[in-house]
């Protein structure tokens, strides 16, 4: 053993099974989602990392339905944009898969991202400004890894105009939205991602992307 | 019990545990980390969600000494122009903590993002092409929380010059080096983070941070 400080295998054995068996969903069962489960999703993301310890983020709850029938406006115009740049199986393929259950899911979450939230110096984001928006993404994965092990199901809807977004939830304009989360009980849990199962793409061999001392440099 | 897929008791704690004790890391025991070990985090690591199945990183490993040192080199320079910045008590309190392990550490990792991985067409990223670098940063996320499990620390340098990285590794022109982590054997995981421990920046209460339908309504 390297570390004393290496958690049980019990406990080291859920972590991995909670990372592997994390998905995107998209199909969710009709069902309220309690402020006391959703504050301990959303406590797993304020434990998140943040550059200079700063938190630059804020949790934004959508329950309401014109809200969310106003951002699924969004998605359908942004999405028939997307199709429309796709041709023949490809777009064949495209149209058959279910992106978004923004209306279905228990409610919807948006993370955002305040560049301003500890003042003009935030220690170690001198030099690369964009680790404000890094952190928030590392709490939303935080998010998802414990609502999957919540048993509940987490799809982020990132065919939106966060412009819009920002009119329809009243955002102001120096914040960023990061991510648009749809969360929710799952149909079910697929084995595999479903744009692997849809066969549009295949998980990489992850020796192929692993890299030593100079990038280009397989093997050990 | 809202949903039937959630995990037992025994395993959800073991989530919310290794959420609440991951800890960025700079202080590090000398230790050896073997490959197999290594392997398994960055297994981790490669089961993040990506836009579209993209699968935008790659995982550059770097145990060189010459390497390591030019890193650091890099870090010092920003790390200089960092502290220049302040004045008074922040600039004493800054120069007192230890910002990076790059030497000490068993090896450093960067994570890199390839916007081109998947062709010109990415599912999911029409719209919010930033949505591959938030892809390596879950990825991230993943690795540094198998990484706590296994009793292992890492360390999130951000003071650094992406430009001089990249020349550094031999990263090309088009792909962006999104996290440098250190990585090893921890001389301690602190029971805060070491910001908060050192009096730099305290926790926000969580309650402030959440929204409801709107920017800015609080409360339930």
């Amino acid at each position: 053993m390297i570390s004393t400080d290496k958690f049980s295998d019990d406990k080291l054995d859920a972590i991995y099974e909670t990372i592997f068996k994390r998905r995107d969903v998209r199909k969710f069962r009709p069902a309220d989602l309690p402020d006391e489960v959703l504050y301990r999703l959303i406590k797993a993301a304020h434990h998140a990392p943040s550059v200079g310890f700063m938190q630059p983020w804020n949790f934004l709850v959508v329950r309401d339905t014109d809200t969310r029938r106003r951002v699924k406006e969004s998605f359908a115009s942004a999405n028939k944009a997307a199709f429309d740049m796709l041709e023949g199986e490809r777009k064949d393929k495209y149209s058959k898969l279910k992106l978004e259950g923004i209306m279905e899911s228990s409610l919807n979450i948006c993370f955002t991202c305040d560049p301003t939230r500890s003042g003009p110096f935030v220690l170690g984001r001198t030099t690369i400004p964009e680790t404000d928006v890094y952190s928030v993404c590392c709490a939303v994965e935080n998010f998802w890894l414990a609502a999957r092990a919540e048993g509940l199901g987490a799809g982020w809807v990132s065919i939106l105009d966060n412009e819009k977004l920002k009119e329809i939830l009243e955002i102001p304009a120096h914040v960023v939205p990061v991510a648009y989360l749809c969360v929710g009980v799952p149909e079910e849990f697929y084995a595999e991602p479903e744009l692997q199962t849809a066969g549009w793409r295949e998980r990489l061999p992850m020796e192929d992307l692993i890299y030593h001392e100079k990038w280009g440099r397989s093997g050990g």
